[in-house]
């Protein structure tokens, strides 16, 4: 049995890959494959209005948010969100904790005047109250969870009039959310809502109509929802494959159920990592990522050691994103508490056989 | 047996399917299926290449050329293109022939000063020789096959410095294609290589380092070109099916076999059109498109018969644009001939007892 702990592509639950394969032979008793459906047809008008419904219902989303399924991934958004959002301010928030922030900033520099309104120092994340935020911004920008550095926010500010816009790409389904706290929120689906290719964005209704005029429609956010996010042709497979997850999700008990299980994982790698004699996670513990879980070894001989057996006995993926190098362990939704222990178990034992 | 004739998402053979499904449950002995496999891995490396190289083979793409397979589908290059293509010109030439010209010229829009160098009549082409090219267009666009209007270019001019920027999001790969005489062409991938929320664009290396500074980095041509198409994660599954495709195509005796299947397939389509009593294409004979064949019945009703009646025959999404309305019938690469012969043995029929 092999456990795939990258951080995405991610682990997909065996039963939601059985039945992309079975709409791939045949969609809905259609006749046709998922991948030759039109999406303007009624199969798979069924198919996207079940997978809003159960976002819906799992985070609780108020009428007043419209949910898009686009592409480009989040990278894609780190550009379309000030495109979107500025609606002729100069200035936006952002809080910089790592790797995927810096990226964000990077991309939004293009567009409008970046604030760093907060910086991590490496090792954690910067408190809410010691966020500095400009009244004169057009939102604050927060990346919930650093896939690479293994760090996230366990607390969130109320930025009043101003509106929060978080990449959740990691973490987004995997914990109860208070939407309310927010104004936009984007995520890649390839953590947990299945296939690369495929970017989740919900909005507040009131942010609409902003878009910078250069905004390609197929990526304006009022052009998407006024038209059901059909302005081009969705990635209907990636939609189907997302709108499986969301039913397994829910089949398990929701986002309750998850952040339970999401809990235990973490918590027990971690306990591990503490407990051992080599392994080490700088992360501190106000801040740990329970979705990346971060750590390094001794010296990077041990670290290389470390991989290539841990490889070889099946559990696959866990060399650290290369930005911070050693080794990271992504325990998304659908990586299962066995995969967890296993890892644990080759852990001690590779330290044991280390001496 | 049903015979699926949309326009996109296509028809595909049932070996791609298969190969697809398989890819679900194990992608290439990884034991990991294609949707959890790490894009940067040797594994997924290796279906990049492959599909990469198959389509230099096919199309005869000489080192000057890039393949990038990117997201957003034929619609975002509409603005992408002009975003990285101006290079700090104001002027682009457009050649209107129908739906799709005019979607990309309202796009480029929003970045350029569109020229109108031709205009088709609704019923056919503009001939090259009547286009009036401008020196100082930063390039000049076509959409070399209008699906909703069934008109395709059968001969395109020498552009000489100005770059010919050509959407064949329909056409592409359905005949030798002299590609010498482009710039840039583009192609959403879920006509004839699968999938949905793939774009694949090829571009002439002398084009790449022009873009915009807005422009967003997973969508800058130099950005992507420089990093193998790895600014973000690609549409992992997606360029599978595409490699698949290609590959199916190269069994197939490449681009001039299938050229001389599609021509086969259409002109008995056309034949039946224009030697029957009912049915009637309004598009010249010379500008026909052996992609989308349209045609029209006598008046709505009988085109409502017709589609109820086709449909419950397994001919299914048959119904033409609704720019346009009418009868379309898509003859993509993986439509095969028994599918034409079943059509038109179906319109002889209907026509028999429509008395």
């Amino acid at each position: 049995m092999a456990y795939n702990f990258a951080s995405g592509p991610a682990t997909l639950p065996p039963d939601v890959l059985k039945a992309a394969r079975d709409a791939i032979a045949d969609c809905r008793g259609t006749g046709l494959s998922i991948l030759e459906l039109p999406f303007t047809g009624t199969a798979f008008a069924g198919i996207l209005a079940e997978a809003e419904r159960d976002l819906r219902d799992l985070l609780g989303l108020s009428g007043d948010w419209r949910v898009l399924f686009l592409q480009g991934g989040a990278s894609a958004q780190f550009a379309l969100v000030p495109m979107n959002l500025l609606g002729g301010r100069r200035d936006a928030d952002y809080v910089e904790t790592g790797h995927w922030s810096r990226r964000a900033m990077a991309e939004a520099a293009k567009w409008c005047r970046v604030r760093t309104a907060a910086r991590g120092n490496g090792r954690g994340v910067p408190p809410p109250e010691q966020w500095s935020l400009s009244a004169d911004a057009a939102y604050c920008h927060v990346t919930t969870n650093e896939t690479a550095d293994g760090v996230q926010f366990h607390r969130l500010p109320d930025t009043g009039a101003v509106p929060l816009a978080a990449d959740m790409s990691a973490d987004l389904l995997t914990r109860p959310l208070k939407v309310s706290r927010f104004g936009l929120i984007y995520a890649s689906a390839q953590k947990n809502l299945g296939v690369a290719g495929l970017t989740l964005v919900l909005v507040r209704e009131d942010l609409l109509g902003r878009a910078h005029p250069g905004t390609p429609a197929v990526f304006d956010y009022g052009r998407q929802a006024a038209a059901q996010g059909k302005v081009n042709t969705p990635p209907t497979f990636a939609v189907l494959v997302a709108g499986l997850m969301l039913r397994w999700l829910k089949a398990g008990g929701g986002l309750p159920a998850a952040a339970e299980r999401n809990a235990r994982k973490a918590a027990a790698l971690y306990a591990a990592i503490d407990g051992s004699g080599i392994y080490r996670c700088p992360v501190e513990p106000s801040a740990r990522s329970l979705v990346n879980v971060r750590f390094h070894l001794p010296d990077e001989a041990d670290e290389a050691a470390f991989l290539a057996e841990a490889e070889a006995a099946g559990l696959l993926n866990l060399k650290g994103h290369p930005a911070v190098g050693g080794v990271r362990a992504t325990l998304c939704n659908a990586m299962p508490e066995a995969g967890v222990d296993a890892l644990i178990a080759f852990m001690a034992d590779f330290e044991r056989r280390r001496g």
